[in-house]
């Protein structure tokens, strides 16, 4: 469809609402799956996200890394074994997990929002202490797969104050400088707290939480807290979705605004969020 | 046309580049003609001043009043004339130019941008002595019209530094406070070049600078100052035109960047000007 | 009265314990009555404001405008009616009160402040919707008589905090950009309370509050919030005292320090009041 | 004379112009003489500082101390030796010097300033190495009588800007740590020439510089420093007058507006000079 | 004992943990007794002042005087009395307290840090009226001996965070600009409170408070103030013991992290409380 | 060696002079080699570099990492040629070098610094595009071994000024997002620059530039860039010493102040070089 320059300014004036809605406003975005995957997707976000600087948000970026860190595993040939869908990491394997998220996917990410005319700088939770960890697994056999124990966050509010746009790798450390390889969901949920966003959005390969796991129409638009429990029994909530709304729940009690799980695999979904009225995906609310 | 919402969000997207190039820039706009008549463009300027201001320019608005001028001193009375094009300002004139331009245009022009989301401040040069005058015609036959002697500069700062969009009376004052009626694209020039503006953009009547008057496409899209005398000469520029061509160069000389002459009946004019590669109407260049 | 150069310099210093006591405090002064009309007083208020800036005051002006009102409205032969003193407002007539407020008489101070020496900057209620207002009469007898519902201050904490002088002209808005007149002594009031002010001056046409209206030398110096129904039931407080007295109250209980009704007939009276040990006319106090 | 408050208003109004012209403004007051003897005088001198802080300039004191010093050294029975009108300071001499100057004269004047309400912090040139010093006699003859080397102004730059006045005593140190007693006057203009003074005031026991001695009307008004070598060979500049006006010189061609040399025997002396429009004494210009 | 520079690296880095505990910390030092006598020790003193500056604390010192006041009264001649341990102040005893502590020990002090390498700004309680005072002896026995009635310590303020080092003389000043000499150790108690100091540190001439006043090995390291009634009726805190610990009383109930009361004739007695681990002398907590 | 509390305490006061000298000085620190590869050297460095910045100095780290890549390159069997001494490298090389580089190696040092005590944040020159690169042989042949075209230092100084350390990997980018492997000694000297450092520190694996490579003593201590064409010519200046000698002069050229070659195989070499009177290795100066 080819639209005069005219019916462009109209759009770009319908979005004004929204602008002002959400100048100034922390939204924290989980960024994985398809969207990270596919280029023309990949390419998209980087322009979300740089629109949102542009038009006076701050946007955070935690970004996963999963299937390039088994490449990478694969290539120098470490076995990974996975205990209840979670990798098991060892030093070695840890070591591969660093690099990979630290050195690789982060700065790619970083250099597509530049390329996209924004001014980001990438970090993991090493840098200035900003995520400290402790082992999920007491028992070790998880070895250095972790969960947030406390997050420094002045790191992330000077490089938002100073006009840059942060990507976050979820690595953690804890007191004797070990790393920990933490699922991204749970590193954005805290950071989001930490940050006092608005917003926190996670990309994910799925439309939403659909009461009818086949039929995208079922899809739950405003899920309250209070309801989670009953979802659960009644297996509505089941599988991957399980930690992922467990994430928006720790998102909102802890003072997040909203917490939205949206499809990545839509190009633009965090415009649509964002400027649309309706919203996309699910919205998690603590009511 | 119906769009559907990823293609609106498609259309912010190719903003971007536009946005970035001009993020913290100023703009000075002069309003006036058909622009501020009809009230759907007028509500459509409204909403492009309060989108530049939200994706990070700072639009400075310098209106006129003709009309309603004319028609406040048709009401009380007050014969008009006019000596080469300007008004003959006596002081009951003067008054009424007064009330109407600062009581009435200027407050509705702050009403429709707080309307459309923005916070205008409206001021008229008398304020903090913004705009001192003197004389246009020292022989007096002209009365209370004016010319610009000196901009301080300092409120319009002020404005902008905290966030308002100033929208500025052209009522000149000189040093025994009388007041005096100054050209609002003269007075909108010599803010632009006070302000050190990136841009001025004059919103007239006509589609820019036409090399045959009654062709649309004989439009001259660039126009460098070193032509100017070549096509006053040629009768190209003539008219109405020669005041507004001589502001343009004013400007232009004194350091503003870039000076357009646009359709102020096109809707969303200002917007197009800046959103689009080609730009529309005439621009006028220091070369 | 002739006086050395330094008999002058002595009164000079003996006002100093009064500059020290008043150093950064915010004075709302109410503007009208004969203090408006008569020239030479006029020239004193100014003074009066200027000198208060420039020993460390932020005095904020807020003026009504009566009699110009009135003067333009028989011009253009719009006839009034009033209703309980009230005038009633219909849309003609609140566009010749808009731009005589507004552009007139706000301006004619301005530009007396700047006169004297100061930077003032005249604004109406409409300017980044300082004075939001609703219909002081719901069943729509006045028109657009209003009264204000919210005060959005900020634009006048820009404004003295940046060196300049506001001057506000008594124009709410709703809203939907509905324009309204409103009484400027409750403006003052309701702008003293938002601005935290440390005293209200109203300058009016009486000496004061007097026990007894033909006796001056009955004037109640200290009015006790607690005593006022006592004194309207004594009909002490009585006609268009009534509502100069609930004006007042209405901000001391708002937590304005002191708020004082005084003579404007009186030379530098604003200074009188400030100024001397005493005081003059009556200071209403939240006792 | 008694005056009326309103009277008292109208000195207030007329000081305006003063005040306006000098708002913001750095004055180096050199405090010495008799000004400093009479209590009278004394109380005044502190009020006209006050007052000039309150209304927006910036006094910077700079005091000597005589008598005091005197007075002292023959309580401990130390007997002083002068040199071309020098006092000669061997170690107890300058013991003593620094007691009387830093620990009691300048105290009081702090404590009389703060007693007339402004807010004096005193220092002497050790304090942050204001005063660097050299000896002024080489031969080592005048013991530690030194001359200002250089002036480290940042001290005095933040008192200033912190709201409070400086109180300077003129005692010089060395690399060494070796203390001077440094003339007053010269300490004043370094420091007016250090922080960019507009005006140096020197307090002294005469009416300023008289063609004739004898003849207070024939007061030199202002002295061109190019007149400054005719006035000195035809005897007008003489004896005590010669360091004075040599001070003066070092001042204006440093770089200070004005300095002038007025009678600190009269009351309120530095008001008069501020706030009046002729000045009293004699004022030297860079001409 | 010669170093290798290596050696000497190592030590600096051995310092880190307490450079960084102690980073942005206020640290007020009552500085007299053997330590400003002793021209070694005075050095050692001065170096450790300006060491911790630089590694980022606020040390702000406070200093007594006895000695050169007992000197300098016998030179003219004033008889002493003392009551009860304090020295009966007359008028003419005052004036040479003020030009002894202000004019050459607080001069000294600031001298010897800045040839230390500091920036130091010495001031008496009458700058700024810095220390308020009463006198402590109602009866008027003791004459002009005070104690601290009110501190206005935004002067220490801003002298710190403009990178300089207070030196402060216990001399107060009462509403009728009376000076009165308090006790030091007690302005840096009150010093400390109003400043919020993390620190307060009195440099005595004995190793602490001693169970067994003969034996060095009996002193007490932690004495929590619950305790302290306990060891005065057991005779162990005596003597002049009991105002000091009274002193730290205050201070510590007044919200000062930790009291110390350390030994001034032991070279560099400060960095030794705050670099090493144990400490030195008695430290008093609030307990 | 045992010292005692006070012996350590005249060490640090000795480090004042020098900590005074660099205080607020910015100091570019090349970090690699040896200095990186053993345990207890590479704790030394992070030790020198907190205690640097607690005493007030703004060190800047940038790093190297040969052995670490090759040894990757070997675990993924990426074969590897060198083209006079430069590693070809190719896509696969060069991804391997980011995640090494700016994953591992970037990372353990802000590990280290943090653990003793510092705040390091670690990025690559893709981050905010702080180090825009163009292939260093047009031919191609090398493939994206890069050199700096330009540094946008503002992330660095956004770093510094907010009280952390910047740890830099030697990663440049082009317009089209390429990555390049750039010398990272190159890249220390051109941040230098940028950031209008006071000193930059090559650690090396030599103990500085030698007059006779076999004499440890015949070390050239200040090496002048007038000298060097001499001494390449007489073969002094050969090998590797070539290029590190280049980095230098194009540092003092471009206005560091001062630059060092030092030995990073000696424990707390930066210290040395910093806080000893002749300091150590080879100094090389703009003369």
């Amino acid at each position: 469809m080819i639209l005069t320059a005219m019916e462009k300014a109209e759009i770009l004036v319908e979005a004004l609402p929204y602008i002002k809605e959400f100048y100034g406003k922390r939204v924290v975005i989980k960024y994985g799956g398809a969207a990270m995957l596919d280029c023309d997707l990949k390419e998209k976000v980087m322009q979300d996200i740089v629109l949102m600087k542009y038009v006076g948000m701050h946007p955070i970026i935690v970004h996963g890394g999963g299937p390039e860190i088994t490449n990478m595993l694969t290539r120098v040939e470490i076995e990974t074994n996975f205990v209840d869908g979670l990798r098991v990491t060892n030093k070695d394997t840890m070591e591969i997990v660093e690099m990979v998220l630290g050195g690789k996917v982060n700065k790619e990410i970083v250099s597509g929002i530049n390329a996209s005319g924004g001014k980001a700088v990438g970090i993991t939770g090493k840098d200035a202490r900003l995520i400290e960890a402790v082992p999920v697994d007491s028992s070790g056999q998880l070895g250095f797969v972790g969960e947030v124990k406390n997050i420094n966050a002045e790191i992330v509010e000077t490089i938002i104050q100073n006009g840059y746009i942060p990507v976050i790798a979820p690595i953690g450390i804890d007191n004797e400088c070990q790393s920990y390889n933490i699922n991204a969901d749970f590193v954005a949920a805290a950071i989001a707290v930490a940050m006092k966003a608005d917003k926190l959005v996670l990309l994910t390969d799925v439309p939403g939480l659909l009461k009818d796991k086949d039929d995208i129409e079922s899809i739950i638009s405003v899920l309250k807290i209070s309801e989670v429990s009953k979802y659960i029994e009644a297996g509505i909530i089941a599988g991957g979705m399980i930690p992922k709304i467990k994430c928006c729940v720790e998102s909102v009690t802890g003072g997040v605004g909203r917490t939205h799980i949206i499809d990545g695999r839509v190009a633009h979904a965090i415009l649509l969020e964002i400027f649309t009225n309706k919203g996309i995906g699910t919205m998690v609310v603590n009511e």
